[in-house]
């Protein structure tokens, strides 16, 4: 099964710009995209790369609090097979599900995932697996059938179901809290700190991220003086 | 196993207050309890209720959009096992664990609650099995050793990892989206027309919700006219 991990090198993560600089988001998002690699990797899969750019992780270094992930990030992905497509993201993944069945795509933004999740997923049954994101997104699919597309625009999860029901498919749904938080909000980061166990979570605690355990009985997230 | 399901009958899901009105958030919150004590009652097991106060199914039906929710909660309750204990959840809690080794507590807000996902929570090994909640709660836990206790303030999650811990125990986590979605605040709502199959997707569809398939790519819940 070919693995696809598509990356947004092109202003990644903008829905964390309230609390990281525009370099700090890159660093994040790489950091997370490692983690994801890594546990791909750890499932006996070697991952594929989908970018919208050529990755620059000399472009990364300024500003942020961390030059180890660049480092990290270079030497765990600098020998995987990649592609660059510049076209949106529904119409790159597509054109790489083309290429043939049994492809898994997994988002390079989930954070908390694990192999024992992914094993989960990689094993599900269906002509189509789906791990739906919080928020009505996809997070992760394995696609069986040439039959199938994506469209990420919008509630995806729900045209998915929508696309594998048109085609007289059957669909898988995995049922993973880890694959689920796809990390693009504030709120996020509180997950990363208390599930994590990879250079994401590091990398907020280096930047001095904290779980902020609120009096009124919410918990947050807060960044402290480093 | 004794199942123990918590269900705050005073004043409940409070956070929902910006997008329901008191007596909706009531029916809403049964709506749910139902559907949960459906779940647990499809495994095999009978579960028992623990009320901060007595039920009052009359109250509930002024005002709320649909008096069918109360005439089912009145058959599917009725007839359960019930506490009354208006002490904090953690005080009422621990009481009843002092009960005896071999008991599970399963959260009333857990609409997305499937048999095939609360069936994954009773399996899962360890001293305690504990369902992470979004935002660092603990919603479910299965709780063998009589050396554990909860503390729900707070980040529970943490605290119960901790508190597994420091008693020598050992810990499985559950990764579960569906367990791990407690609906206390609007953007949950999105989750259960989504994902949910029972009442309280049922409940919000009378109600007039409906998913926002936003143009900006993030969807939200709307509420139309009924």
């Amino acid at each position: 099964m070919r693995i696809i991990v598509p990356f947004a090198n092109r202003d990644p993560k903008s829905r964390l710009a309230p609390v990281l600089s525009a370099a700090e988001r890159r660093e994040f998002a790489l950091a997370m995209l490692c983690d994801v690699v890594d546990a791909v990797e750890r499932t006996g899969y070697e991952p594929e790369l989908l970018l919208d750019e050529p990755l620059d992780l000399e472009a990364t270094i300024d500003g942020g609090p961390s030059a180890a992930v660049v480092d990290d990030a270079a030497a765990l992905l600098g020998s995987l097979p990649t592609t660059v497509d510049d076209r949106p993201l529904t119409v790159a993944v597509n054109a790489a599900l083309d290429d043939g069945p049994d492809q898994a795509v997994v988002m390079a933004d989930l954070a908390l995932a694990t192999p024992t999740a992914l094993r989960r997923l990689f094993a599900a049954g269906g002509d189509v697996a789906i791990v739906p994101g919080r928020g009505g997104g996809t997070n992760a699919l394995v696609v069986r059938d040439p039959a199938f597309f994506v469209d990420y625009h919008g509630a995806s999860y729900r045209d998915h179901r929508q696309i594998v029901a048109d085609a007289g498919l059957s669909a898988d749904v995995v049922d993973s809290m880890r694959l689920a938080t796809d990390v693009d909000e504030p709120s996020d980061l509180l997950e990363v700190l208390l599930h994590g166990d990879g250079r994401a979570r590091q990398w907020l605690v280096e930047a001095g991220f904290e779980v902020d355990d609120g009096d009124d009985g919410r918990v947050g997230v807060r960044r402290g003086l480093k």
